[in-house]
Protein backbone atom coordinates (compact mmCIF):
# COMPACT_ATOMS: atom_id res chain seq x y z
CA UNK A 1 0.00 0.00 0.00
CA UNK A 2 2.83 2.34 0.58
CA UNK A 3 4.34 3.25 -2.63
CA UNK A 4 0.60 3.99 -3.75
CA UNK A 5 -0.15 7.47 -4.49
CA UNK A 6 -2.85 9.32 -2.53
CA UNK A 7 -6.33 10.67 -3.95
CA UNK A 8 -8.81 12.56 -1.40
CA UNK A 9 -11.91 10.66 -2.21
CA UNK A 10 -14.84 13.36 -0.93
CA UNK A 11 -17.35 10.86 0.74
CA UNK A 12 -20.81 12.32 1.11
CA UNK A 13 -22.20 8.96 2.07
CA UNK A 14 -23.92 8.95 -0.73
CA UNK A 15 -23.97 6.30 -4.35
CA UNK A 16 -22.01 9.09 -6.77
CA UNK A 17 -19.66 9.67 -3.64
CA UNK A 18 -19.07 6.22 -2.77
CA UNK A 19 -18.70 5.27 -6.59
CA UNK A 20 -15.38 7.34 -6.51
CA UNK A 21 -13.51 5.38 -3.80
CA UNK A 22 -13.95 2.22 -5.74
CA UNK A 23 -12.59 4.00 -8.79
CA UNK A 24 -10.02 6.06 -7.07
CA UNK A 25 -8.44 2.06 -5.86
CA UNK A 26 -9.64 0.33 -9.70
CA UNK A 27 -6.92 3.38 -10.70
CA UNK A 28 -4.37 2.57 -8.20
CA UNK A 29 -4.85 4.83 -5.68
CA UNK A 30 -5.03 4.89 -1.71
CA UNK A 31 -7.96 6.58 -0.95
CA UNK A 32 -8.06 9.25 2.09
CA UNK A 33 -11.96 9.79 2.28
CA UNK A 34 -13.28 13.56 3.79
CA UNK A 35 -16.50 14.47 4.53
CA UNK A 36 -18.51 17.84 5.00
CA UNK A 37 -20.86 18.61 7.55
CA UNK A 38 -22.48 21.95 7.10
CA UNK A 39 -25.51 21.99 8.88
CA UNK A 40 -27.70 19.89 6.36
CA UNK A 41 -30.79 18.83 8.10
CA UNK A 42 -29.33 14.87 7.46
CA UNK A 43 -25.69 15.51 8.59
CA UNK A 44 -25.60 12.79 11.65
CA UNK A 45 -27.20 10.13 9.04
CA UNK A 46 -24.85 10.68 6.51
CA UNK A 47 -21.66 10.73 8.76
CA UNK A 48 -22.43 7.43 9.40
CA UNK A 49 -22.67 6.54 6.17
CA UNK A 50 -19.32 8.19 5.74
CA UNK A 51 -17.60 5.84 8.55
CA UNK A 52 -19.79 2.93 7.16
CA UNK A 53 -18.23 2.79 3.54
CA UNK A 54 -14.86 4.04 5.01
CA UNK A 55 -14.87 0.94 6.76
CA UNK A 56 -15.64 -0.81 4.39
CA UNK A 57 -13.10 0.29 2.47
CA UNK A 58 -10.44 -0.15 5.14
CA UNK A 59 -9.76 3.50 4.60
CA UNK A 60 -6.96 4.84 7.43
CA UNK A 61 -6.79 8.75 6.64
CA UNK A 62 -10.12 10.58 7.21
CA UNK A 63 -11.03 13.89 7.93
CA UNK A 64 -14.50 15.51 8.86
CA UNK A 65 -14.63 18.81 8.63
CA UNK A 66 -17.50 21.70 9.67
CA UNK A 67 -18.25 23.86 7.05
CA UNK A 68 -21.52 25.48 9.27
CA UNK A 69 -20.71 29.01 7.63
CA UNK A 70 -22.62 27.45 4.75
CA UNK A 71 -25.37 27.15 6.88
CA UNK A 72 -24.75 30.74 8.07
CA UNK A 73 -24.78 32.16 4.19
CA UNK A 74 -27.91 30.33 3.93
CA UNK A 75 -30.53 31.35 0.50
CA UNK A 76 -30.51 27.48 0.35
CA UNK A 77 -33.25 24.30 1.34
CA UNK A 78 -30.34 22.53 2.11
CA UNK A 79 -28.85 24.66 4.68
CA UNK A 80 -31.77 27.18 5.68
CA UNK A 81 -34.53 25.26 7.91
CA UNK A 82 -36.55 28.46 7.02
CA UNK A 83 -36.83 27.06 3.37
CA UNK A 84 -38.90 23.77 2.99
CA UNK A 85 -37.29 20.87 0.81
CA UNK A 86 -39.07 20.62 -2.63
CA UNK A 87 -40.70 17.60 -3.95
CA UNK A 88 -38.76 16.43 -6.74
CA UNK A 89 -39.51 17.67 -10.23
CA UNK A 90 -37.39 15.96 -12.47
CA UNK A 91 -38.12 17.39 -16.05
CA UNK A 92 -37.68 21.11 -14.44
CA UNK A 93 -34.82 23.26 -16.50
CA UNK A 94 -34.75 25.67 -13.27
CA UNK A 95 -31.77 25.52 -10.61
CA UNK A 96 -33.79 23.82 -7.71
CA UNK A 97 -34.03 25.86 -4.04
CA UNK A 98 -31.57 22.86 -2.75
CA UNK A 99 -28.42 24.68 -4.29
CA UNK A 100 -25.87 25.91 -2.02
CA UNK A 101 -23.98 28.71 -3.91
CA UNK A 102 -20.98 27.64 -5.17
CA UNK A 103 -20.54 24.54 -2.88
CA UNK A 104 -18.36 22.93 -4.70
CA UNK A 105 -16.11 25.24 -5.17
CA UNK A 106 -16.00 25.56 -1.24
CA UNK A 107 -15.68 21.84 -0.95
CA UNK A 108 -12.40 21.60 -3.36
CA UNK A 109 -11.33 24.38 -1.72
CA UNK A 110 -11.21 22.53 1.51
CA UNK A 111 -10.25 19.37 -0.09
CA UNK A 112 -7.05 21.03 -2.09
CA UNK A 113 -5.91 22.38 1.46
CA UNK A 114 -6.43 18.68 2.76
CA UNK A 115 -4.16 17.19 -0.32
CA UNK A 116 -1.89 19.95 0.05
CA UNK A 117 -0.66 18.78 3.35
CA UNK A 118 -1.33 15.13 2.51
CA UNK A 119 1.00 14.71 -0.82
CA UNK A 120 -1.77 13.76 -2.77
CA UNK A 121 -1.91 13.80 -6.24
CA UNK A 122 -5.29 13.15 -7.05
CA UNK A 123 -9.03 14.48 -5.54
CA UNK A 124 -12.01 12.56 -6.38
CA UNK A 125 -15.17 14.33 -6.61
CA UNK A 126 -18.45 12.30 -7.19
CA UNK A 127 -20.16 15.48 -9.24
CA UNK A 128 -22.73 14.43 -12.40
CA UNK A 129 -23.32 16.82 -15.37
CA UNK A 130 -25.91 15.06 -17.37
CA UNK A 131 -28.08 13.40 -14.82
CA UNK A 132 -28.06 16.09 -12.17
CA UNK A 133 -30.15 18.53 -10.83
CA UNK A 134 -28.58 21.45 -13.05
CA UNK A 135 -25.93 23.25 -10.12
CA UNK A 136 -23.76 25.32 -12.16
CA UNK A 137 -20.57 23.84 -10.20
CA UNK A 138 -21.54 20.03 -11.57
CA UNK A 139 -20.03 21.23 -14.82
CA UNK A 140 -16.52 19.74 -15.98
CA UNK A 141 -15.92 23.25 -17.38
CA UNK A 142 -15.80 24.14 -13.98
CA UNK A 143 -13.67 21.94 -12.72
CA UNK A 144 -11.00 22.16 -15.15
CA UNK A 145 -10.96 25.89 -13.96
CA UNK A 146 -10.58 25.00 -10.26
CA UNK A 147 -7.99 22.45 -11.45
CA UNK A 148 -5.88 25.07 -13.10
CA UNK A 149 -6.74 28.07 -10.22
CA UNK A 150 -5.54 25.24 -7.04
CA UNK A 151 -2.25 24.57 -8.71
CA UNK A 152 -1.56 28.18 -9.18
CA UNK A 153 -2.67 28.32 -5.72
CA UNK A 154 -0.44 25.91 -4.50
CA UNK A 155 2.96 25.27 -3.63
CA UNK A 156 5.29 24.32 -6.65
CA UNK A 157 5.25 20.74 -5.40
CA UNK A 158 1.38 20.51 -5.42
CA UNK A 159 0.41 19.08 -8.83
CA UNK A 160 -3.79 18.00 -8.16
CA UNK A 161 -5.60 16.42 -10.96
CA UNK A 162 -9.55 17.00 -10.35
CA UNK A 163 -11.05 13.45 -11.11
CA UNK A 164 -14.46 13.43 -11.89
CA UNK A 165 -15.11 9.73 -12.96
CA UNK A 166 -18.92 9.65 -13.11
CA UNK A 167 -19.22 13.12 -14.62
CA UNK A 168 -20.89 11.87 -17.63
CA UNK A 169 -22.71 8.89 -16.30
CA UNK A 170 -26.63 8.93 -15.53
CA UNK A 171 -27.81 7.56 -12.37
CA UNK A 172 -28.92 3.99 -14.08
CA UNK A 173 -25.10 3.77 -15.25
CA UNK A 174 -23.94 4.60 -11.82
CA UNK A 175 -25.81 1.78 -10.62
CA UNK A 176 -24.62 -0.35 -13.16
CA UNK A 177 -21.05 0.58 -12.68
CA UNK A 178 -21.62 0.55 -8.78
CA UNK A 179 -23.05 -3.45 -9.00
CA UNK A 180 -19.89 -4.06 -11.10
CA UNK A 181 -17.45 -3.23 -8.79
CA UNK A 182 -19.63 -4.48 -6.01
CA UNK A 183 -20.58 -0.67 -3.98
CA UNK A 184 -21.83 -1.30 -0.84
CA UNK A 185 -25.15 0.37 -1.78
CA UNK A 186 -26.85 -0.52 1.52
CA UNK A 187 -24.43 1.38 3.26
CA UNK A 188 -24.97 4.62 1.31
CA UNK A 189 -26.99 7.40 1.81
CA UNK A 190 -29.14 9.70 -0.56
CA UNK A 191 -32.08 11.43 1.04
CA UNK A 192 -32.15 15.22 2.28
CA UNK A 193 -34.95 15.00 4.12
CA UNK A 194 -35.12 12.11 6.09
CA UNK A 195 -32.49 10.21 8.38
CA UNK A 196 -34.33 6.97 9.54
CA UNK A 197 -36.00 5.63 6.39
CA UNK A 198 -35.28 7.63 3.31
CA UNK A 199 -38.39 9.49 2.46
CA UNK A 200 -38.47 8.50 -1.50
CA UNK A 201 -39.82 12.14 -2.53
CA UNK A 202 -37.04 14.38 -2.42
CA UNK A 203 -35.25 15.28 -5.37
CA UNK A 204 -32.44 12.92 -4.31
CA UNK A 205 -34.01 10.36 -3.82
CA UNK A 206 -35.98 10.66 -6.79
CA UNK A 207 -33.10 10.34 -8.66
CA UNK A 208 -31.81 7.42 -7.18
CA UNK A 209 -34.89 5.66 -7.43
CA UNK A 210 -35.24 6.72 -10.87
CA UNK A 211 -32.03 5.52 -11.58
CA UNK A 212 -32.16 2.16 -9.72
CA UNK A 213 -35.18 1.40 -11.83
CA UNK A 214 -33.95 2.14 -15.22
CA UNK A 215 -30.75 -0.13 -14.65
CA UNK A 216 -33.68 -3.04 -13.38
CA UNK A 217 -31.81 -2.87 -10.16
CA UNK A 218 -33.61 -2.89 -6.72
CA UNK A 219 -32.42 -0.44 -3.88
CA UNK A 220 -31.27 -2.33 -1.06
CA UNK A 221 -32.40 0.87 1.10
CA UNK A 222 -35.79 0.77 2.61
CA UNK A 223 -38.23 4.05 1.79
CA UNK A 224 -41.03 5.31 3.60
CA UNK A 225 -42.81 5.67 0.06
CA UNK A 226 -41.18 3.89 -2.96
CA UNK A 227 -42.77 6.08 -5.89
CA UNK A 228 -42.76 4.02 -8.93
CA UNK A 229 -40.46 5.52 -12.33
CA UNK A 230 -41.31 3.54 -15.21
CA UNK B 1 -26.18 54.30 -1.72
CA UNK B 2 -29.15 52.20 -3.30
CA UNK B 3 -28.47 52.71 -6.68
CA UNK B 4 -24.66 52.08 -6.07
CA UNK B 5 -23.45 48.12 -6.89
CA UNK B 6 -22.34 46.22 -4.15
CA UNK B 7 -18.72 45.02 -3.89
CA UNK B 8 -18.06 42.16 -0.94
CA UNK B 9 -14.45 43.29 0.32
CA UNK B 10 -12.68 40.88 2.68
CA UNK B 11 -11.49 42.73 5.53
CA UNK B 12 -8.93 40.93 7.98
CA UNK B 13 -8.64 44.05 10.05
CA UNK B 14 -5.16 44.36 8.74
CA UNK B 15 -4.05 47.71 6.77
CA UNK B 16 -3.89 45.73 3.33
CA UNK B 17 -7.92 44.78 3.31
CA UNK B 18 -8.66 48.15 4.79
CA UNK B 19 -7.33 50.20 1.95
CA UNK B 20 -9.45 47.68 -0.35
CA UNK B 21 -12.32 49.64 1.51
CA UNK B 22 -11.45 53.32 0.30
CA UNK B 23 -10.55 51.56 -3.16
CA UNK B 24 -14.33 50.38 -3.36
CA UNK B 25 -15.45 53.58 -2.16
CA UNK B 26 -13.10 55.07 -4.77
CA UNK B 27 -14.60 52.93 -7.42
CA UNK B 28 -18.04 53.42 -6.94
CA UNK B 29 -19.15 50.44 -4.75
CA UNK B 30 -21.27 50.23 -1.88
CA UNK B 31 -18.97 47.76 0.45
CA UNK B 32 -20.28 44.82 2.51
CA UNK B 33 -17.46 43.49 4.77
CA UNK B 34 -16.46 40.07 5.23
CA UNK B 35 -14.43 38.76 8.43
CA UNK B 36 -13.42 34.81 8.65
CA UNK B 37 -12.08 33.34 12.19
CA UNK B 38 -9.99 30.53 11.69
CA UNK B 39 -8.20 29.83 14.78
CA UNK B 40 -5.76 32.26 14.36
CA UNK B 41 -3.59 33.54 17.29
CA UNK B 42 -5.23 37.23 16.87
CA UNK B 43 -8.08 35.92 16.07
CA UNK B 44 -10.22 38.66 18.37
CA UNK B 45 -7.93 41.55 18.35
CA UNK B 46 -8.70 41.20 14.08
CA UNK B 47 -12.24 41.04 14.51
CA UNK B 48 -12.47 44.27 16.73
CA UNK B 49 -10.06 45.44 14.11
CA UNK B 50 -13.27 44.50 11.62
CA UNK B 51 -15.81 46.16 13.07
CA UNK B 52 -13.99 49.13 14.17
CA UNK B 53 -13.17 49.83 10.53
CA UNK B 54 -16.29 49.00 9.30
CA UNK B 55 -17.54 51.98 11.39
CA UNK B 56 -15.69 54.15 10.46
CA UNK B 57 -16.96 53.41 7.15
CA UNK B 58 -20.50 52.80 8.29
CA UNK B 59 -20.78 49.67 6.26
CA UNK B 60 -23.93 48.34 7.02
CA UNK B 61 -23.78 44.40 5.47
CA UNK B 62 -21.13 42.85 7.66
CA UNK B 63 -20.42 38.72 7.51
CA UNK B 64 -18.40 37.55 9.96
CA UNK B 65 -17.58 33.51 9.51
CA UNK B 66 -15.91 30.75 11.47
CA UNK B 67 -13.51 28.78 9.12
CA UNK B 68 -11.81 27.02 12.02
CA UNK B 69 -11.65 23.66 9.71
CA UNK B 70 -8.67 25.49 8.82
CA UNK B 71 -7.06 25.25 11.76
CA UNK B 72 -8.12 21.41 12.06
CA UNK B 73 -6.15 20.57 8.40
CA UNK B 74 -3.51 22.38 9.98
CA UNK B 75 0.17 22.19 8.89
CA UNK B 76 1.31 26.21 9.42
CA UNK B 77 2.31 28.17 12.23
CA UNK B 78 -0.81 30.75 11.89
CA UNK B 79 -3.01 27.91 12.88
CA UNK B 80 -1.32 25.27 14.65
CA UNK B 81 -0.19 26.00 18.35
CA UNK B 82 2.54 23.02 17.87
CA UNK B 83 4.47 25.46 15.26
CA UNK B 84 6.20 28.31 16.93
CA UNK B 85 5.62 31.25 14.83
CA UNK B 86 8.85 32.05 12.97
CA UNK B 87 10.54 35.54 13.44
CA UNK B 88 10.74 37.63 9.94
CA UNK B 89 13.30 36.47 7.24
CA UNK B 90 12.45 39.49 4.91
CA UNK B 91 15.35 38.31 2.32
CA UNK B 92 14.43 34.48 2.49
CA UNK B 93 12.81 33.23 -0.60
CA UNK B 94 11.03 29.95 1.01
CA UNK B 95 7.24 29.87 1.37
CA UNK B 96 6.96 31.11 5.34
CA UNK B 97 5.57 28.19 7.69
CA UNK B 98 3.04 30.92 8.39
CA UNK B 99 1.73 29.50 4.91
CA UNK B 100 -2.04 27.96 5.24
CA UNK B 101 -2.53 25.92 2.30
CA UNK B 102 -4.98 27.37 -0.62
CA UNK B 103 -6.09 30.04 2.19
CA UNK B 104 -6.92 32.42 -0.62
CA UNK B 105 -8.68 29.75 -2.31
CA UNK B 106 -10.90 28.81 0.76
CA UNK B 107 -11.33 32.63 1.55
CA UNK B 108 -12.41 33.51 -2.44
CA UNK B 109 -14.94 30.38 -2.16
CA UNK B 110 -16.66 31.45 1.11
CA UNK B 111 -16.93 35.68 -0.31
CA UNK B 112 -18.21 34.28 -3.28
CA UNK B 113 -21.02 32.58 -2.35
CA UNK B 114 -21.95 35.18 -0.10
CA UNK B 115 -21.37 37.99 -2.99
CA UNK B 116 -23.69 35.37 -5.14
CA UNK B 117 -26.46 35.44 -2.19
CA UNK B 118 -26.73 39.55 -1.75
CA UNK B 119 -26.00 40.10 -5.20
CA UNK B 120 -22.75 41.69 -5.29
CA UNK B 121 -20.86 42.03 -8.29
CA UNK B 122 -17.32 42.80 -7.40
CA UNK B 123 -15.02 41.10 -4.47
CA UNK B 124 -11.96 42.82 -3.39
CA UNK B 125 -9.12 40.79 -1.42
CA UNK B 126 -5.92 43.19 -0.62
CA UNK B 127 -3.60 40.41 -1.82
CA UNK B 128 -0.11 42.16 -2.32
CA UNK B 129 2.29 39.78 -4.66
CA UNK B 130 5.38 42.13 -5.13
CA UNK B 131 5.85 42.55 -1.26
CA UNK B 132 4.21 40.13 0.28
CA UNK B 133 6.25 36.71 1.81
CA UNK B 134 6.14 34.79 -1.26
CA UNK B 135 2.26 32.47 -0.74
CA UNK B 136 1.40 31.17 -4.17
CA UNK B 137 -2.10 32.04 -3.78
CA UNK B 138 -1.30 35.43 -3.77
CA UNK B 139 -0.38 35.86 -7.35
CA UNK B 140 -2.75 38.00 -10.28
CA UNK B 141 -2.37 34.40 -11.80
CA UNK B 142 -4.09 32.82 -9.50
CA UNK B 143 -6.73 35.04 -8.99
CA UNK B 144 -7.48 35.46 -12.96
CA UNK B 145 -8.08 31.30 -12.76
CA UNK B 146 -10.31 31.57 -9.80
CA UNK B 147 -12.13 34.28 -11.21
CA UNK B 148 -12.89 32.01 -14.26
CA UNK B 149 -14.12 29.42 -11.99
CA UNK B 150 -16.29 31.16 -9.82
CA UNK B 151 -18.27 32.84 -12.98
CA UNK B 152 -18.20 28.91 -14.12
CA UNK B 153 -19.91 27.30 -11.03
CA UNK B 154 -22.11 30.08 -10.29
CA UNK B 155 -25.81 30.55 -11.37
CA UNK B 156 -25.31 32.53 -15.03
CA UNK B 157 -26.62 35.74 -13.77
CA UNK B 158 -23.86 35.76 -11.19
CA UNK B 159 -20.95 37.99 -12.80
CA UNK B 160 -17.72 38.79 -10.38
CA UNK B 161 -14.98 40.55 -10.91
CA UNK B 162 -11.87 39.75 -8.08
CA UNK B 163 -10.10 43.19 -7.88
CA UNK B 164 -6.62 42.96 -5.87
CA UNK B 165 -6.30 47.25 -6.13
CA UNK B 166 -3.18 46.93 -4.08
CA UNK B 167 -1.64 43.70 -5.61
CA UNK B 168 1.55 45.61 -7.35
CA UNK B 169 2.18 47.76 -4.63
CA UNK B 170 4.84 48.08 -1.73
CA UNK B 171 3.76 48.02 1.87
CA UNK B 172 5.53 51.44 1.13
CA UNK B 173 3.12 52.28 -1.64
CA UNK B 174 0.08 50.79 0.78
CA UNK B 175 0.74 53.25 3.37
CA UNK B 176 1.04 56.43 0.90
CA UNK B 177 -1.91 55.23 -1.13
CA UNK B 178 -3.86 55.04 2.10
CA UNK B 179 -2.47 58.20 4.03
CA UNK B 180 -3.95 60.23 0.84
CA UNK B 181 -7.30 58.36 1.31
CA UNK B 182 -6.94 59.21 5.06
CA UNK B 183 -7.15 55.36 6.18
CA UNK B 184 -7.76 55.16 10.11
CA UNK B 185 -4.13 53.27 10.39
CA UNK B 186 -4.85 53.68 13.88
CA UNK B 187 -7.76 50.91 13.76
CA UNK B 188 -6.19 48.35 11.94
CA UNK B 189 -4.22 45.32 13.35
CA UNK B 190 -1.53 43.36 11.59
CA UNK B 191 0.35 41.09 14.45
CA UNK B 192 0.31 37.36 13.75
CA UNK B 193 1.90 37.05 17.32
CA UNK B 194 -0.01 39.37 20.19
CA UNK B 195 -2.91 40.94 20.73
CA UNK B 196 -2.15 44.19 23.45
CA UNK B 197 0.55 45.60 21.96
CA UNK B 198 1.80 44.62 18.40
CA UNK B 199 4.97 42.77 18.72
CA UNK B 200 7.24 44.50 16.45
CA UNK B 201 9.13 41.08 15.30
CA UNK B 202 6.89 38.78 13.36
CA UNK B 203 6.44 38.54 9.30
CA UNK B 204 3.48 40.95 9.32
CA UNK B 205 4.87 43.40 12.06
CA UNK B 206 8.57 43.76 9.95
CA UNK B 207 6.87 44.18 6.80
CA UNK B 208 4.66 47.03 8.14
CA UNK B 209 7.08 48.81 9.77
CA UNK B 210 9.36 48.46 6.77
CA UNK B 211 7.00 49.82 4.86
CA UNK B 212 5.96 52.84 6.92
CA UNK B 213 9.55 53.35 7.18
CA UNK B 214 10.02 53.64 3.67
CA UNK B 215 7.24 55.67 3.28
CA UNK B 216 8.21 58.45 5.73
CA UNK B 217 5.35 57.99 7.78
CA UNK B 218 4.92 57.28 11.57
CA UNK B 219 3.09 54.09 12.32
CA UNK B 220 0.60 55.11 14.98
CA UNK B 221 0.32 51.53 16.18
CA UNK B 222 1.78 50.69 19.37
CA UNK B 223 5.03 48.18 19.53
CA UNK B 224 6.33 46.12 22.40
CA UNK B 225 9.63 46.36 20.42
CA UNK B 226 9.98 48.50 17.25
CA UNK B 227 12.79 47.37 15.43
CA UNK B 228 14.38 50.00 12.83
CA UNK B 229 14.39 49.59 9.18
CA UNK B 230 16.74 51.70 6.77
Amino acid sequence: MSNKKTAVVLLSGGMDSSLCIAEAIEAGFTPATMHLNYGQKTETRELKSFHDISDYYGIEKRLVSDVSYLTQIGGSSLTDDAVDIEKADLDSKEIPSSYVPFRNGNILAIAAAWAEIIGAEALYIGAVEADSSGYPDCRRSFFDAFEEAVNLGTKPETNLKIITPIINLSKAEIVKRGTGLKLPFELTWSCYSDSEKACGVCDSCALRLRGFSEAGVVDPLEYKVRPKYD
